[in-house]
């Protein structure tokens, strides 16, 4: 009860529900648990696998299936499912939400997560969409672990009408469980995302594929030299199938759009291999060496 | 003194010579030198900054710019350069090796490695050219590591003439420096490299070519938020320009192919992202899932 007591004290928020309870909702769920930033949490979860391993593993302190009666008395709702599910569950959630809640969301495109989300948000509900640029390859609450926001970057994406303080309180929120926050257009943030992030599952999910089209026997020995850099494709392209479906539907023009401009360059490239172009290629190379200079500079390597 | 002699017990051979010493040749350099495989050692690299580093970080015991002077004596020479200097390499050594020494090599493409070498060997000495399907984006003598072939594979394409005793020698320094030994032909090997090395290469130097081509502004941002997938791919994208030339026009062939192949399942997946089309995403996203799985059931994940 002691403790109980002393969390209360520093808690951000005092009760924090969270529809979604995979990798990204389960490490907030014990980042915010660790430090303190909120009194009690419900998760909403369709499987029964599902909840009880978010129990079972200490995620949060309740659970249930039914996701209006998870935002019962909340003052913090995250979204954390696959975008597909958005409008469902903001249509069943908004007559439920009490004024003054804080609506968030962790999914990688903007632009649709407003529109499916906020024609439901009733008066008086801040909705804050947000997207911490986070993650492994590793699906599910037994994926979770509270470390995974540190040093990473969250971007929140408010209508300029949305409350300065609940943008706020959002931000303290995201820093004291170790993220950096920035604040960015919907649209803008999904042309940024498309290149670094939607392009490359794209790719990565691509070439696995045609690896997974090899004969049985190729394919056998493609495992067996996964070690020269394949590897760390397959690793890529073992993201969650159902959150990527809805990803690549929800943010296509900027997708086809990045994926028109790499088309572009791998054309060129090709053509300089077929003419046995040594120059352009080592030119090449040398350039994108320097991006990678500038990564480890940032910090995000 | 007394260290030198119960090396020379187990030795697999009394002096072993490196042409280039990068971080294939220092770390092979410094696994035999672990595990007393070899008597003596000296390393033949063009740039005196390249044979300082090999000295003062204790990876041979004698450095030289001269090949030729490098190979003398030798009864292990490994050929450990960017493969587009293999030809000028080998016609120069070749006269200067002493029959029954065995003359590898380290480079990803094998049938342009046969190629380049072949014809320069004398009779009587055995070339087994090999490949150690190992490595990071680092490069240089500094880059090197002892454990770098640990539980990894290592490739060698003998020609049907050369000693048996010869290869199977080789193929036990490689176990001793913890690698795993496959022989293949080297046209084979050049078509599978070709899936699993060569275009995964070729595609993450593309993605952030095209990201190095943004506008400054954008360019940054990309590099702020790489941790969402594009980070992986600069990481490939950093490993060393010239060695990296050299593979692709050495194996353009069976590149160009892939890369077809690459190409034709892109456009496919581009048409169902235009269709909207999330039954043949999600179904591409779940077989690739499981080739990872393939991959950690192989041990190289």
């Amino acid at each position: 009860m002691a403790r109980k007591k002393s969390k209360k004290i520093t808690a951000l928020f005092d009760r924090v529900a969270f529809i979604g309870i995979g990798l990204i909702g389960s490490s907030m769920a014990l980042a915010m648990r660790r430090s303190g930033l909120v009194g009690s949490s419900i998760a909403c979860a369709r499987r029964a696998k599902t909840r009880k391993a978010a129990l079972s593993l200490d995620i949060v302190d309740e659970v249930t299936s039914d996701c209006s009666k998870a935002v019962f008395g909340a003052d913090l709702v995250v979204i954390a499912t696959p975008m597909g599910a958005y409008e469902a569950i903001a249509a069943k959630i908004g007559p439920s939400l009490k004024p003054g809640t804080i609506l968030t969301d962790v999914g990688s495109v903007k632009r649709e997560a407003v529109a499916a989300i906020a024609p439901h948000i009733p008066k008086g509900v801040h909705f804050v969409p947000g997207h911490p640029v986070a993650g492994t390859e590793h699906s599910g609450p037994e994926a979770g672990f509270a470390d995974l926001f540190e040093g990473r970057w969250c971007i929140l994406t408010p209508s300029s009408e949305v409350s300065n303080k609940a943008v706020r309180k959002l931000s303290t929120l995201w820093r004291k469980m170790g993220a950096k926050v920035d604040l960015m257009e919907p649209d803008h943030h999904d042309a940024v995302l498309a290149i670094t992030s939607h392009l490359p599952h794209l790719i990565a999910y691509t070439i696995v594929g045609t690896a997974a089209d090899l004969s049985d026997d190729l394919k056998r020995e493609v495992i067996k030299y996964s070690a020269s850099g394949f590897r760390d494709f397959t690793r890529i392209a073992a993201s969650d199938p159902v959150m990527w479906r809805d990803i690549f539907l929800s943010n296509r023009d900027s997708i086809l759009e990045t994926l028109q401009r790499f088309t572009e360059d791998l054309t060129g490239l090709q053509r300089a291999i077929r003419r046995s172009d040594g120059k352009a290629l080592e030119d090449l190379f040398i350039r994108t060496r320097k991006i990678r200079r500038g990564i480890i500079g940032a910090k995000q390597a």
